[in-house]
This record gives C-alpha cells, sequence and structure tokens, in this order.
C-alpha cells in the first residue's frame, strides 16, 4: 500500500521527472510532504502560479514531461493562461490541483477558493477546455484515473489536470510495480506505411529537387533523430517554420533558412516552394508562423507527413506517425540519392552575413543587436526569445549546431520566457541558457527572477528596453499612450529579487557598449542582468514584414478556407 | 452611427466608470484608441492581466463597477482568477476581450492566441464558468447584447465578458439615446412585501433582545442607507461577517463586533446567537467566515434577508429585495422600540482593549501590529488586508467610522490587494488607502507598485515580512521547505519599479520601531513603503482559532448538509 500522492509521484518520477513546480496551498499543503520526502524529486515553489506553470512548460520542452501543483480556484485558475499555452504548444505538463476534501464537495458545501454555489464541476470543466484529459481522484479510482491522464499526457504530447481532494491525496491505495512503459507515438499500421514508401518512392523519383519544411512537432514527438537521417542523404534542401527553429541543425550545408510564406527570404523561399517535391514533417501552418496565411506550398507536389498520418499530393495513408514517416522518406532518399539536387546554392540567408562596421557610438536597433549577441552564442546553448521585438529578431540568426531556440510562436503569451528559463535549465542544467525579453514582456513575470538567484542559476539575460510595447507600437498608432508602461530601474531589478553579489548587472546603449557587455558575459561566472537600451520604435526587419503581411491579410479574403488543415 | 466599441464605453461611462483597466494586445488596441479618446475614460495600463483584474475588482467594490480590457486567449485566461474572484465575491466587473476578427472565426482560421484547432468557442466556455453573461459581438447584435450583458452584471453584483472581434469593435451601429437605467434590485413584490412586513411584526414583538447578523451583499445590492435606518433604532445589536467588515459603523454602540460561529468573541458570540430574535442580512455563511461552519443560528428563531427574498421561521416571502427587506425591519422597529433591548452591554469585544506596555524593544507580533496600526487609522479610510495574517489580523481591530476592510475572504487569492487599492484609490481619490499585505503573497503581484509610483499614488504599504507564507505553515508542518520564498530586499523594491525620492521606505522590526514608523508616515506626503519584519511562525490569535475550527471540521461530519442556504 502507499498514498495516492505517493502512486502519483511514483509515476512521474518513473517518467524522468525529476523537478516538480508549483505553490503551496491549504488544500494540496499534504501532497507536498510526498514530494518533499520524495528522494527523487525537488519542489521548486515559485512567486506565483503562472509563473509555475511557465516554468513546468519550460521544463517540459526540454525534459519531455513537467509537473505542476497549485491549491483549488485561486491557483489552478491563476496557472490557466500557462496550461493553456502548453496546451496550444503541445508541451505535455501534468497539472495536480489539490481540492477540498471529497466529502466537502459531495455536500455541496461553500468552501473558501470555489464560488459557495456548491457546484465543484466548474473547476473540470474550465480545465477541459486547455488540457487534453482530466481526472477527480477518489479512494477507489485514483491508480487508473493517474495512469490514464499521465498516459495521455505522454502520447498527446499535452498538458492534463488532476485534482486531488486533500483527503484523497493522503489515502492509501495498492501499489503496482508494473513498469509504466508509454511511446509518445501511435503504433504504426505496416501494410500502410509500406504503401506510403511505395507510393513515395515513385513520387521522389522523377524530382530533381526536394525541399523539406520542418514543424515543431518533429520535436514534440521525438522524431529528431529520423529527420537528421534524411539530413545525412544530402539531397534534400530544409528550411524551419518559427515553432522549430533549432530542430534542424543550421551549421548543416543544406539548411536553407527560415520559412514564413512571402516574408521568407527570397532564397528560402524559392528553395522551399519551387522544389519539385515539397515535404513537410510535423507542421502547423497557423498565421504568424508563415506570415500570415501567405504560404503557397503546391497540393500537388507535397508529401505532408502528420503526427498520426502521412499524404502524398492528397493521397492520405492512416496509421503512419512522424517518426515512421520520416524514416520511410529517408529510406527512400537513401537508396536512391543520385536522382535528386546535392548542396543547395547558398545564398546569404539563413547564415551570418558580412560583417557589418556600424558606428560603435550608434544607438542599438534589434536586428544588431541580434547579430551581436548570434556571435556569442554556443552549441547546444537554449536560447529563449520572448514575444515581440525579442522572438521576431531572433528568427532572423543563424543558430549554432545542437542550440534550441525557445518562445511561443503561435500562443504568444508575453513574458512566458523568464519563468521557462528557469524550468529549461532546471531540465538540463549542462546546457547555458541565454534569454533575451523586451521590457513590456519582462514586467508581467518578473518576480520569478528571485527564484533563479534563489537557487543559485547562472543565465545570461537580456532586458530589451524599449520603453514600452514595441511590437504593439509597431502594429497600431505608435504614439498611442497605451503603449507606455511604467518606468523601471532595471539596475536595481536584481537587488530588490535579492541578489547581493551574486548577480552582475551590464547596460549597453551602443554598438561598442554592447560588445563589450558580451564580452563580460561571456567569463563572467554569475548570473548576468544586462539591459539594453533601444528606441521604442525600433524593430527587427523580419518583424515589420511579418505585421506588413499579417495586416493585408487580415483586410482581405484569405486563402484559409482552401488551406484548412487537420489539427493534432 | 457610432462605433461599436464608443457604444460600449458610452454605456460603461453612463454608468459611473471613469477608468478603464487592463494590458494591451493586438486583437483589441483599435478598442483602446477609443478609450484614449473618451473625454471621460482613462486608460490605466497594468503590468499583467492579473493584476489589471485585481485592479478592475477593487474599483467596483468602490465604485459600484469596473471594467477591464484584455486580448484574446493569452489576456483574458491570465486575468481569468481575478474575474473568478470578483464572481465568488459578487462584484460586478465588464471584461471585454478583443477577438480575432469575425471572418477568422468563422473560417476557423488557425490563428495565434488560441489553440489553433478551429474551435473559437471554448473560452466563451471557459468565461461561462466564471461570469453570469458572456456575449459574443456582431455588428448585428452588438447594441443589444451590450446592454444584455452590462445589465446583468449591475443588476447580478457578478462580472460578465464581452468578446469583441477586433473588425466589430470599429464597424459601425445605430446610437441609442435612451438613457441606460439600471436598479441594482428587483422589484419588490407589494403583496409578499406587506405579508413579509405583518409577520416580521408578529414575530418581533415579544422579543426581548434583538441581533443583526450582517453580510457583504448588504454592501454590494446598495442597502447601507437601510442598515443604517435599523441600527437608529437603537434595539438592535448588530455583528458584521468577515466579509462585510465596515459595513456597519462599528463606533455605534450596538456595535458588537466580528461573528466567526465559534471562534468569535464570546460576548459576540452570545449576543449574535442567544438574542430571542436573530435577523440574518444578505450574509453567506461560507467555510471561513464562520470558523469552518460553526455558526449556531437558530433556524426557529431567525429572519433571513436574502438578496431577492426574505424568510420569517422558515417561511419564505418571494420577492422581497434585500433593502425593501431591511427597510421593512426598520419600519417595525422604530413603530416599537420599547419592548427591545436597547444598548448593548459591552465588554472588550470589536474594541479597542486596554492600552497595552509592551517592551519597545520587543519583536512585532501581528496582533500587536494591528493594535498599533488601528491607532493610526482615520474615519473613511480604506483598508486593505491580503489573505493571511494580514486579513485574519484585520478582523480583530475596530474601524473608525466610515472605514472599509477590503479583503477576499472566501475567494482568499493572494496578491489580490496590492492591485485592488490602486483601483480602489482611483475610484475614490478622496479617501486614504493603507494596505497590508504579507511578503509571500506581496510577491504574487509586486509588478503593480510600478503604477502606483506611475500615477503618483500614495497609500501606505505595509509588507508584513514573516519569511515565508505563514498562513500555510499554521496550517500543516511549520518547519517545511515548501513555506519558504526567496528572500527579496524590500529596501530596494521601491527604486527597482520606478521611485527617485517619490517613496519613503521605512522598516520596523520592534514596537518602538513601528510607533515611530507609523508617525512618520502620519506626516509623510509620499506613498510609504513600509516592511515589518516578524517571526515566521507568528500569527494573530483569531487565524489560530479559525485553522484550528477549520481543521477539527474537516475532520468530523459536518452539518453543512442541515445548513445549506441558496446562493445568489
Amino acid at each position: 500500500m502507499q498514498a495516492v500522492t505517493e502512486y502519483l509521484l511514483s509515476r512521474l518520477a518513473g517518467l524522468g521527472i525529476e523537478h516538480v513546480f508549483g505553490v503551496p496551498g491549504d488544500y494540496n499543503l499534504p501532497m507536498l510532504d510526498f514530494v518533499e520526502d520524495h528522494p527523487d524529486l525537488q519542489w521548486i515553489g515559485s512567486a506565483n502560479e503562472l509563473n509555475a506553470a511557465y516554468a513546468a512548460d519550460g521544463y517540459a520542452r526540454v525534459k519531455g514531461l513537467g509537473a505542476l501543483v497549485t491549491t483549488y480556484g485561486v491557483g489552478e485558475l491563476s496557472a490557466l493562461n500557462g496550461i493553456a499555452g502548453a496546451y496550444a504548444e503541445s508541451v505535455p505538463v501534468v497539472h495536480v490541483v489539490g481540492a477540498p476534501p471529497i466529502e466537502m464537495q459531495r455536500w455541496h458545501a461553500p468552501v473558501h477558493h470555489t464560488f459557495c454555489d456548491g457546484d465543484f464541476d466548474r473547476f473540470p470543466r474550465i480545465a477541459a477546455q486547455v488540457t487534453a484529459a482530466q481526472a477527480n481522484l477518489t479512494t477507489e479510482n485514483a491508480s487508473d484515473e493517474i495512469d490514464r491522464v499521465v498516459e495521455v499526457a505522454v502520447r498527446s504530447r499535452k498538458p492534463v489536470q488532476i485534482f486531488v481532494p486533500r483527503d484523497v491525496s493522503v489515502a492509501n491505495v495498492r501499489a503496482r510495480n508494473k513498469i509504466f512503459n508509454i511511446g509518445t507515438s501511435k503504433r504504426a499500421d505496416n501494410g500502410q506505411l509500406t504503401a506510403f514508401r511505395q507510393h513515395a518512392e515513385t513520387f521522389l523519383a522523377s524530382a530533381t529537387s526536394v525541399s523539406l519544411l520542418v514543424g515543431h512537432f518533429v520535436d514534440r514527438y521525438g522524431a529528431r533523430k529520423e529527420l537528421r537521417w534524411i539530413m545525412e542523404s544530402g539531397v534534400v534542401w530544409a528550411a524551419v517554420l518559427s515553432m522549430a527553429k533549432g530542430v534542424v541543425d543550421e551549421t548543416d550545408p543544406n539548411f536553407v533558412g527560415l520559412y514564413a510564406g512571402s516574408i521568407s527570404d527570397r532564397t528560402t523561399r524559392e528553395a522551399v516552394e519551387e522544389a519539385d517535391v515539397i515535404i513537410t514533417a510535423g507542421v502547423l501552418l497557423a498565421d504568424t508562423p508563415t506570415g500570415g496565411f501567405s504560404h503557397r506550398l503546391d497540393p500537388n507536389r507535397r508529401i505532408d507527413l502528420g503526427v498520426d498520418d502521412a499524404s502524398i499530393a492528397g493521397k492520405t495513408y492512416e496509421g503512419v506517425p512522424l517518426a515512421e514517416g520520416l524514416k520511410a522518406i529517408a529510406q527512400v532518399l537513401h537508396a536512391h540519392p543520385a536522382s535528386h539536387a546535392t548542396v543547395f546554392r547558398r545564398s546569404s540567408n539563413g547564415k551570418p552575413q558580412s560583417v557589418d562596421r556600424p558606428q560603435p557610438d550608434a544607438c542599438l536597433t534589434p536586428d544588431l543587436f541580434w547579430k551581436r549577441l548570434s556571435r556569442n552564442l554556443r552549441p547546444r546553448d537554449m536560447l529563449f526569445a520572448d514575444q515581440g521585438t525579442a522572438f521576431y529578431g531572433a528568427l532572423n540568426i543563424a543558430l549554432p549546431a545542437g542550440a534550441d531556440l525557445i518562445g511561443q510562436a503561435v500562443w504568444a503569451s508575453i513574458g512566458y520566457t523568464l519563468p521557462a528559463t528557469l524550468g529549461a535549465m532546471l531540465a538540463d542544467p549542462s546546457r547555458r541558457a541565454v534569454l533575451v525579453i523586451g521590457d513590456g514582456a519582462a514586467q508581467t513575470t518578473i518576480q520569478e527572477l528571485g527564484t533563479f538567484i534563489r537557487l543559485g542559476l547562472k543565465p545570461l539575460i537580456v532586458i530589451l528596453n524599449n520603453d514600452g510595447y514595441t511590437v504593439e507600437r509597431a502594429i497600431h498608432r505608435p504614439e498611442a499612450a497605451y503603449h507606455d508602461i511604467a518606468r523601471w530601474n532595471w539596475s536595481s531589478i536584481p537587488a530588490a529579487f535579492g541578489a547581493d553579489d551574486t548577480v552582475r548587472f551590464l547596460r549597453a546603449q551602443t554598438n561598442a557598449e554592447l560588445d563589450r557587455a558580451l564580452q563580460v558575459a561571456e567569463i563572467e561566472q554569475r548570473l548576468v542582468f544586462l539591459e539594453v537600451e533601444m528606441e521604442p520604435q525600433a524593430t527587427p526587419k523580419f518583424m515589420d514584414r511579418l505585421i506588413d503581411s499579417m495586416m493585408k491579410g487580415a483586410n482581405k479574403s484569405l486563402d484559409v478556407r482552401s488551406e484548412r488543415q487537420a489539427m493534432p
């Protein structure tokens, strides 16, 4: 026998989780005892629940699964936007909510952290909108329900929610010793897979150029190895969507850059769109990653590798999981490489461009900033870029091998990356973390800086201080007062959140100052907090193109109807 | 003709709203233009949406109605816990959400700030769980729907949510000039009201003592005037529940203190429970306000004045709104005052007790702190006390005439009061604001301090620094590490959030230091930020009693079933 919470934690630990994020509350306190007493788990308390949810999301993106514990009502709802973001961007987080004792619920008692209307189903109904599965534990169903929803999280790459009444959390259940072995993908249908491979072989046979457009599901469904195998064939040109930047090794000679429809660099767009065969792998063709639905990917020349099925020029093969589909394509390409194109005729796109010689005292622009920062990135770095000028600037740089870009291209919740960096650093302490975030975004979640300091983590944190919501200025009426934010003294922020000599504060306003600051950061052994000052209306060129394209899209009839896609 | 947003804003301004809270986002930017251009409205940008929702709630508690504008998905869900709190505590906030253009929704387009699954109904489904009405505006329905849901907010004293697609927000509707006249109460049924009054007259005729237990609906449904009329009769002893502290003038000789079931001061409990007739007015008998359902209010001796109906010893009269019910009771009591008790035989409860003479250098406890602070409160002050040691300490002091206590007794979301203070100060700049909040709670919403500084507001803000979540320590395993939080340097906090010489920082660790600090605060013309240091396990006595009573309640069969009540 073991307690329900012990059983739950053993399942999470068995799947590789080592840290549990959250905030204590009276309904979850007994659960936290089990976390604290667990030999393989560490409790990471956050300053608030939204931050904790973001941290669990960042953790899950690196570790494959994350866990969050909050209290009923106030806690879970504070975390909701973080869980919704995990849902939108396919990140598996197990959200455990401490709930009122089960007898209280059965009596419809008007207890705190509820609406005192006796309706305890409101909260599961909310959770059902932003998670792939929900469970209300009882002592009778606990082990079955825990196994069920945790499996949904792992398989669907989506968050799930588990309500644990306070009394149930400490009740006993029979322990199960069977190994909890969950694959992330459905099993392949071998007949369909063979048919698909044969069709692909024919379809690719006469192609003299093949492009591969990579989406984030390749990462989420653990298919990076199969992707690398395709790249090793040397006969496809690969581009990434913004949600997948870093999934293709950008030092590969056949990496052709970021594809974003009509706003892509011209050579990237032509390489992708004009190939004889266009292979899409795990893509989500949402508005921002496609420059406002401006992608032009001829359906008749396409092989689409979806999460659970694959199709060729519109003919669909069910039961072909993404990794299997990629493997089949790799087999075909390795068997008959000669007929396809070899090394991409590179222009400058997606690569460091000719070294500029700007005035050392010239004010920084986002593009100048990113050019400089990108020279300081190292292989395997985790680069976090928050929505706005940070994220859209980051899309334009070349990443070193093994480096990843983490941000929210589609859910796009400002402030997400600051706690997400915390989570990711705990998930893999061997990788360096660099966070770039605008001042408006940083204001939403800044208190989590205290947790970095408390835990002794040492990222490079760059605040792009452009005096407000610059991305919104770029979209609409740049001078409007509602784009302004409170002016903080960023140099005092680290000390306020608990830093003594544990944080190095730096500031840069010009190219020369930034170069110096990055040199200092390079050798600094502490957390570096770098404020980079920019003009309120200085935007990355890529963002200008995106906004221009999306605003046009918003004002015309779109081709969305013909581009409808099956969403996983 | 006028734009949909203009129409909406004219309705809000017509109901007395002067400030609109929120955070900009691309889907709501065109709406913000109308706010900025409106002669009678001011935009108050917050650091994040949860804080904005809390601010709108604080505003509504003082002004009668609040308004919040967020963006789709990320913004509205970040605000959700704030809106849910308004729902739980019956505070009318109109939550306006900028949504994707209506054509995008009709095409089920995978756009940012959604789950890219084409299901745009997820967000209204979530809103339906925490608001009393929801509207999805189109150019056809806009004016009808705006009128409908705003009326629900005003009448039900609950939040409502309005989704405004970006294109709809600027589309034209026919303006309506009719005055938007909404009462907060349903109309009385005159027959029922007369029957109720006659029954009350008989019921009260032979009573030699009458107690009146006041709940927060008396405030929410605008019935303070009728309550005062009852008090002027001089023949009832009035107590308040925690949600209604401040609603009865605590300098009234017949005010008998805070009633919280078995954990009330003995004289208060006896005065309420042992009266010949017990009148409850607008009460919500939830767990925390009743000391864990420990109230003993004999149903056979009771007159219950509900929001929409009244009952006497179980016989219900429908169609008797709270204010009318109070007025009827006042009429009866004024007509036949002689038969009832007169001035309450006061003991020490609910009043400043004999002046203590503690060691000047002794460490502060919550009760010593509150005793000192209460001497500095002035008539009409707005006192904000956050969940935990702050709120439960505040319940034990006597408020000056016209002063209010604002906190969340039932929803109990930590951090709420910091932004709520901001909102309330804008709602009534003529009243002084004093905020008391624990360090753990303050960490959740601290960034809103920047908005106080930006707007030049000058509250007295007291941080009770007890090194973690003291209320949770009191509930469960005080030494557990999960109660700990990051240690901030509170003295650096104001400067970090933008204060130059605009904020006075003070610190107190002993009785003498606190007395000095409060003297300084008294004459200071700036925002005062006072850190009061306490031991991690120092708790107000009232909180100890509450936790003890609730934990006992959680472990025994409760009388909840027999105490079920109709929730408004």
